[in-house]
């Protein structure tokens, strides 16, 4: 594989001869993730991330392309546990878990502006693009995808429900909060989210079952 | 009504004395909806503007302070018709209609481009982001609401539903995959996100009524 390399830059050797690239690599995408969730995006640089890491520039950009690549692979990594899907059995329970957690870190960490920055650079960045659907929300429709499908395996959510529609209406109207913020993503908001899906909004008589 | 125009664009005297303020500036508003809804957002300058509507630059800044302003003042006139929230009294079939001329609209002319390069510019431009709601999605909200909040008078959605987070599950489902185009906008994704709201998705037991 390409990116099988061997030679890290900087004070990485430790003891005997050189650390393996892919524990170099993981270290790397651990201080990104620090990084962006302590910092945000204003201040993140090849430079920042080569002198918290200690490897330097041109192994950096030997593995990532661009500024945007880093970042992103570091926050998936950064935030895979707290957005972990639980699977407790019951998928209303779950949900909310996983959501309530998402909310969190969109609103009271960096995390959000990190998000929301880098989806509107995107708008206008056609590899940026490329690499937000790649490193990041690819991989995140696909964990709630898998996650819904067990649901729906279960009888949990109707059989014939495309459950990528569920994923925009669950995550996709938080980001439209985020993105457009006429209204706050509150913890109610979230927790309608999952009812008005789950049970339906329209009124008459109470639905069975 | 300040937008009862009968003229068109330039010059801006005709016969004997200036046009009434309304007047010019309703015109304005209809050329740039004309050339944001045919060219997009990358040639719209306001020179282009000044030239296409016989306006001076100097007139244009003193009613709007920013390129985005002008663009989303524009833009919301524009659309205002082609998104009007229908009352057929079947608020089932009324989304159905509003959001698929919406997906129609952002999918198949420049309005899409249009929206989403402001949004995203948006994120790192706080006078950007306070223009884009007080001019364009605070009112889209306010008139999204009005037509949700009738279906819940005559009791088509469930009392106690917050109807601004339909909004979000709705409308902001859709600018979740134009913003992150994971997943496109079809025809079935938009009918499925209507459905899937109304009647609730999970399994069991068909619901009454």
């Amino acid at each position: 594989m390409a990116d099988d390399v061997n030679g890290p830059a900087a004070p990485v050797s430790r003891g005997r001869g050189r650390r393996p690239a892919d524990e170099v690599r993981a270290d790397v995408l651990r201080t990104v993730g620090e990084l962006l969730l302590t910092e945000g995006m204003a201040p993140f640089t090849f430079e920042r991330v080569a002198r918290a890491s200690g490897v330097s520039k041109t192994t950096l950009y030997k593995w990532w392309p661009s500024k945007g690549a880093l970042a992103l692979d570091g926050y998936f990594h950064a935030v895979e546990n707290t957005l972990a899907f639980p699977d407790t059995g019951d998928v209303r329970a779950d949900l909310l878990t996983q959501l309530h957690a998402f909310a969190r870190l969109m609103t009271r960490t960096p995390g959000g502006r990190v998000l929301t920055e880098l989806i509107g650079a995107s708008q206008t960045d056609a590899d940026l693009a490329d690499a937000y659907r790649r490193l990041y929300s690819g991989h995140r429709r696909r964990l709630a995808g898998e996650r819904l499908r067990r649901a729906q395996e279960v009888g949990q959510i109707r059989a014939g429900v495309d459950v990528q529609v569920l994923v925009d209406q669950l995550w996709g109207a938080v980001y439209h909060r985020l993105l457009i913020p006429d209204e706050p993503v509150t913890e109610d908001f979230v927790t309608a989210l999952v009812h008005n899906l789950l049970d339906g909004v329209r009124g008459g008589p109470a639905p069975a079952g």
